[in-house]
């Protein structure tokens, strides 16, 4: 009997204005993507950055929230007035802002109790009924309140909390990827390409990437693909064109 | 008489699995949103990231030229068959996607007649009614159509086109920006700076953003303003405030 593919999704959700800006590079999408990608075998189907102003984010926890299995969320849960991703989320779902009694203890004994300011206090404020996810950089804690994860901005941090997510996850079947990298131009191969994606079209997703390398033009063909079969099958297909056309394979270690 | 601010908004979409699955880290986005609020005063909105889908496409090309003043795209616009921003757009708009006279003729200037192939005339295609956006790297121009402004994706062509942009643009009043870097935790300034945020609430937007640097934890307060006095009087508060705490400023060059 074949085994049917389980397909799991997520949306990702950056808070902050200093991405909009321009100030700060994102970082956070790219390994968020390559995490559940590769770890978990989820797809993101769609990444919204938005501003810190709490009927923005309620809207887009609400509408991503629907759409996909997961949410992830960055940025927004720290000390300052600018965060204010826990209580907008609270909102979002109708559920109270309040102390979580696990993530206080905590960041009291991470602080010390007379160093345990108001603003300290705040970052263990978090919707009712949210789980922690532990941070075993700073301490202070993300959470996962139905199907919404919110972890910090700071990449360094969130990355050494990313493993202590997977427990709230179901695993997607494994997502298979095959690379080909071709000393040509795409549109010199559009048209055959063009014929192998609608060949394998429920199979396999054919992407096309320029890139500049050792002072020549070439392609990166990119397949993904549920199904490691019908990639092979498709691997061959194109070194038989990449050999009608002699076209050069860039090899990388 | 006072000058009144002249707001001015736009929206990003990124159109590429290629970001969505992680393979690539998107660089556009900085990019973009630098030159937009630093050269133009207009302030991004938002962004998405979102699949090579068709209906995907539409539906937040209609939503986001909605929603904002203008909305940039990049990728999707090469001669491959998962270029599909050029025909989407159209569809969005209920225009013929057609080819669009110069930029025919520009591609086959730049192909020579014998080597112009149906993926190089694809990228000639367009919606009825565009005008072009001269790419000075490798000829394919971009294009305008009411208020989206369609890009390729390859960071390195969309930078060198931005400029052909300009025109098309209406101004905002210029964003003022200032940022001063201090060595203390968000936690120990939190409450003050939220005391200043409301102070000056209509008119500045105060952010608080984590650093590491010198082997120390630090917290960049930065504050934007179409109102450089307002900013002024704000970073006057800022350093009395950091006087008050005795924390260190790091300077930098």
């Amino acid at each position: 009997m074949k085994k049917k593919n389980k397909k799991v999704n997520a949306g990702i959700l950056i808070i902050g204005n200093e991405i909009l800006s321009g100030r700060t590079q994102d970082k956070n999408i790219g390994f968020l993507a390559n995490w559940l990608n590769k770890k978990c075998g989820i797809l993101v189907g769609e990444v919204r950055i938005i501003p810190d102003i709490e009927k923005i984010i309620i809207k887009n926890i609400l509408e991503l929230s629907k759409k996909f299995n997961y949410v992830f969320t960055t940025g927004g849960i720290g000390p300052t007035h600018d965060d204010i991703t826990a209580q907008s989320i609270s909102k979002a779902f109708k559920v109270k802002y309040e102390y979580h009694h696990e993530a206080y203890q905590i960041l009291e004994k991470y602080y010390g109790r007379s160093n345990f300011n108001d603003g300290r206090k705040k970052m263990a404020r978090m919707p009712k009924g949210s789980s922690l996810i532990y941070n075993p950089s700073s301490a202070a804690p993300g959470f996962k309140i139905k199907n919404v994860i919110a972890l910090p901005g700071v990449p360094s941090i969130m990355n050494s909390m990313i493993e202590n997510c997977k427990k709230y996850l179901m695993k997607g079947s494994k997502i298979y990827s095959s690379t080909i990298n071709l000393f040509t131009v795409e549109s010199n191969i559009a048209k055959q390409l063009g014929v192998l994606q609608k060949k394998y079209k429920k199979f396999i997703d054919i992407g096309s990437y320029p890139f500049f390398r050792l002072g020549k033009i070439g392609v990166s063909i990119v397949s993904r693909s549920h199904d490691n079969k019908k990639l092979k099958s498709l691997d061959k297909d194109l070194r038989k064109l990449v050999k009608l056309k002699k076209i050069q394979i860039l090899k990388l270690n």
